[in-house]
């Protein structure tokens, strides 16, 4: 695993506990990478990795590692990610893909080479693997809402809301890419792609910086991302989707909202309460009719068997426990796990679609049926 | 109308729109009655009734008068309600029937003998008629929630969390009867009786009072009534109902919340938003099970056609209203209203139990047979 | 009055009502105005109506008539306030204020030359008498929420999810002059006007049609107005509102959904639950921030004195109850009553541009100056 | 660790991961106990301990082992943890400390007489972990509550709902000691005492069982223990807490409820949304009060700042991870951890005065002064 800070201490609890609770083939922990010898020596001791590194290129080279999960920065990713799968390695990457639309090409690229070669990649779009995200996708596709006609997501954070919380590489454009769009509204499209199973023809959005300038080690700095945005999708169904994302929509700490309305029925979900998945059945008589609480513990819901008895709530860090299972089982079983690069490399386009629109007031931005890739099936869990 | 304080003020309103939504028996809003002759003048002038008087008697006697509703405190209930009966007016009386078990028993035979004479009498116990309890009442009737076997009653509100609130006629128990037991747990018990259908076998209950003492006209007075209660109450077919009120629980402002759980279902309400039911379908697969939000607010439910379209919510004084159309209908029809004076004996038979145990320490008291009338059924709405 | 379905039906509340909960001018309800000689009589009978007419340009003309509510649709709307403002009635009339802005401003210059001659006139937003969106006012009014970034409104319902509901004018452009825009949008846009007391200085919008044709008395006719829409407003300040309704969201009764974040602070609302605001200090310590679920149900309350103890809720149609108390109030001390056409003009803009934008594939539309008119200020409660 | 069922399974978990968000005294995970030799050893290598072994005293002589953490059904606590203090091991074991108040008593002893020595033990009543009762504790000690007048405590589940779910040890009691009371109740009430820090002086009780023969084995089987329960306690402040715990729910899944009125705030918290609490704070003006969500995800907030950033949930078995967390700091440091077995002890004398009430007809019991213990302080996080 390369990479030790936020991502990479969830991932390292995925991989320290996915065996404990899901059948997946045998793995060892041998190498956790990073830059600074000392730090990522304690972080491997810390999370459980049997060695650790500072030169990815050295571990990759190695024959006794089989896969590479990427924990870097979006910068990175393009870099290390073609030369392990070039060099063999089965990819587990981050999302996003990458910070740029040419990296992401080429990253798609080399995974589609790859796979003929029987080595798997994939993105973490963790948030598939919430079990009421995976039970919301479960019912959509069995028509339990009928035809889906639009979407509300909105992905909604406060930590920028003082202007005095200082500059970070966060918050410029050249290391991050973009901001609010790339860290939290690529989530919210995959969820639109993952739950809608089909592709995005329109794109239009608007961004928008509310604080322009942050103390920086060197006085005020020019904040060059966006605090938040707003991103107006068409499906290829015709169904439309809207996007509001923020970082100061103060109160709201890490809500991911979804509201998805159907002719059948409709569903509601907040990842601030992610146990529970609102479900709407409009083919039950009107009388009875009303929005479900599903507090999704039960055996019959998707990876919840492995955990807890009902009631017995999961957290958040349980989704990359999913992930990693998925993502081991398609590897032993030799098959694409799924989001592939294909999959983040769909939402990349979103995201450059968006930036296009803004540049442009807002106007619709057609995407042309190449970008449009229908999404891969998840693996059920 | 006689009384025109808090509960004057609600079923003037009632009185006043109740033609303008519903199809009743004509009728006139005669006379309203208090004992300030000003006093009962303006009210009478605000809330829209044509005279004012103050004396009862009097206007008992006149021959224009066929219905007499009772709005004063609960010490004068018996007296009024047995006259007008006598003099052949049909009568309504708020709850509860009355402040002592021997006054509720003289009012409850009364009401037998008038109803024999085609005089038809009613207990205003308004909250049968919140659109929401109807529609558990129908649900629990058809079987929806299977046999019932445990139910969580309270009613919590908060106005004397201060002790620095003045003493009143309300916590005096010569002019009050009880506190919390008799104002509020007589709905909470009430509501156990309406919904499950079947009488109580067995009560047991402990009152207590937190501030003892409040500042009166003359220095600090005696609170001489129960802030709070809580009671157990065995039904017939074996259920257990706990009841628990409080005016002291800080916060509640006016909650009354109902759980009740069945071997096939089980439903929630809290009269805060009281245009709302919960209702969970055990029969569904467990997969798609959980507590729906019902806003009952559909022509298909109770009354509410009547009222405004979908979700255009409705507010506490509607109670009310349906209250006075279910009495004109049934005095109309020549029917019994629901619920009847033989079921406010029920309640005081019940609150008079709870006393008897708390002054016994809490131990179970059997209900004799003849205590335990079985409720009527309410006229559909 | 003119007009008796549902809006005549709501007012008619209002009128009969008013009088007996808040102190207003002396009033009398004189006469209801409609089509059908037959209706108009039976509502006015079951309304409280003292008279019925059929002609409204009659009854402008006489001389014990100094209110006029118009209560008829849109189309109508111009023709009679103007009239009505002419022969010196006072005016109140339903929103939104007209079909077409031509006929709108027509309106609102009537006003003004009213306005100088001593008659007032206002236009029916009546959620700006819910009493929580009143606090919620006072709040940001007051600096709880500091400068507010950015606002997520949406007014969701759900009759027309079955492609099976029959065409009515409502679904007709030339009768209806838009769908869910003029409809719902305009109370939500209306609401950020009020809420945020400022202009509007950009507006970018989509229009879709879900179901394009419905069964009409002629077999399938077209439906020529929106199901649903997406408005995105700049403020003068900065600061962004994004607006979403549909009367396809299945499960969504009569739900105007607001988010407003600013600085310091933020709140929410739910139509649906009208008596409940959320609000969350950001000034209080981290540890102990959370959205407050204020029951606005107290005396201290906008509007509630007049009403029943705590916790004592509210429905939906107390807004014109408080609409119309506060026209009286206006009316009787000469005072320009709020919102006032000018007002209704300034969302009339909003929403031209809206179709403006639209028909431009949702690019940006400057508003001019000119047509930003800052909200007046409500009188208070 | 002696047991690998459902404790062993959690505490396993919160045994590997500990020390990845915690700083605490380095420790091995050497041996997992159980009764089934294959069993324990595919335990073992599943749960990431070192080696596995079948005879506990064996394993309690071993020099190598300091801590032994108990997770085996009740009725075996009382041999084994007194074997352990005995051998100068410090000792956690699972709640209720035992199936007998005997024993119990006997354990207490053995602890008090190893604390003189050096050997420290614990009681794991987990949910005294839940950051959000840790948070509600520091808020009451801190006097946000004022004096606190009474509580409402439940525990709710439903998964003996269906008469056909077969009879199991857990429902006998020979070997369950008792039903829901036990199991559940213990948890309730000692969070009264945990969030009340003072003893409880009088106790009643009510147990009942809705379904008295569940298949077994040999056809139809009694079942020996309570499927509800229903408790009433007198603090010696004078506040009463009402407990009610049930199996038979229905849609209950795990839903331990709190409710605690001070007069100066109260506090509200559900399980099944573990990571909320709900806090209301009376001192403020009456405007704006309200019961605030707060989510428990902040670093100011009790063990949250080991985990992951504001907004990213915790699951249910964090709370053992958090137990042990500070189990192993109190024993590093040589001090008493919280909550001690004469903590358990206390729990369990109320549940035998519950059992007692309730053979009396539900009268109330006083508990003796030496039955009283005050709380131990709990080490913060």
């Amino acid at each position: 695993m390369i990479g030790y800070a936020f991502m990479g201490k969830a991932h390292s609890n995925a991989w320290r506990n996915v065996a404990s609770y899901f059948d997946v083939p045998a793995f060892e922990r041998c190498v956790l990478v990073g830059r600074d010898r000392d730090g990522v020596a304690e972080a491997a001791a810390k999370y459980g990795w049997a060695e650790s590194a500072t030169d990815w290129r050295e571990v990759i080279a190695r024959d006794d590692i089989q896969i590479v999960d990427i924990c870097t920065p979006g910068f990175m990713h393009a870099e290390i990610a073609i030369a392990a799968l070039a060099a063999g390695k089965h990819v587990l990457v981050e999302k996003p893909l990458a910070n740029t639309l040419a990296e992401a090409e080429a990253m798609a690229e080399a995974a589609r080479a790859a796979q003929e070669e029987g080595v798997q990649s994939m993105i973490g779009f963790n948030y598939r693997r919430v079990p009421a995200l995976a039970l919301a996708r479960e019912l959509i596709v069995e028509g339990r809402l009928g035809a889906v006609r639009h979407v509300r997501a909105a992905y909604l954070q406060d930590w920028l809301v003082d202007p005095d919380v200082p500059m970070t590489w966060r918050l410029n454009k050249d290391t991050a890419g973009s901001g609010a769009l790339g860290d939290i509204a690529s989530h919210a499209i995959d969820q639109v792609l993952f739950l809608l199973s089909e592709p995005v023809t329109e794109v239009s959005g608007r961004l928008h910086t509310f604080t322009r300038q942050r103390p920086g080690a060197a006085g005020l700095e020019e904040v060059t991302v966006d605090d938040a945005a707003w991103v107006m999708l068409t499906l290829a169904s015709g169904a439309i989707a809207s996007v509001e994302v923020s970082r100061v929509a103060t109160g709201q700490k890490n809500s991911l909202k979804l509201e998805i309305y159907g002719d059948k029925g409709a569903l509601l979900f907040d990842l601030e309460d992610l146990n529970e998945l609102g479900f709407l059945d409009a083919t039950l008589p009107v009388r009875e009719q009303g929005f479900r609480r599903i507090l999704v513990s039960e055996p019959e819901h998707p990876y919840l068997e492995a955990w807890w008895p009902q009631g017995h709530v999961i957290g958040w860090e349980h989704t990359f426990t999913h992930e990693i299972r998925d993502f081991l089982v398609a590897v032993g079983t030799g098959t694409q796990p799924s989001p592939s690069f294909e999959d983040g490399l769909s939402v990349q386009r979103i995201l450059a679609a968006v930036e296009e629109s803004a540049a442009a007031k807002g106007s619709l931005i057609q995407l042309t049926p190449s970008a449009r890739t229908t999404q891969t099936t998840t693996e059920g869990a």
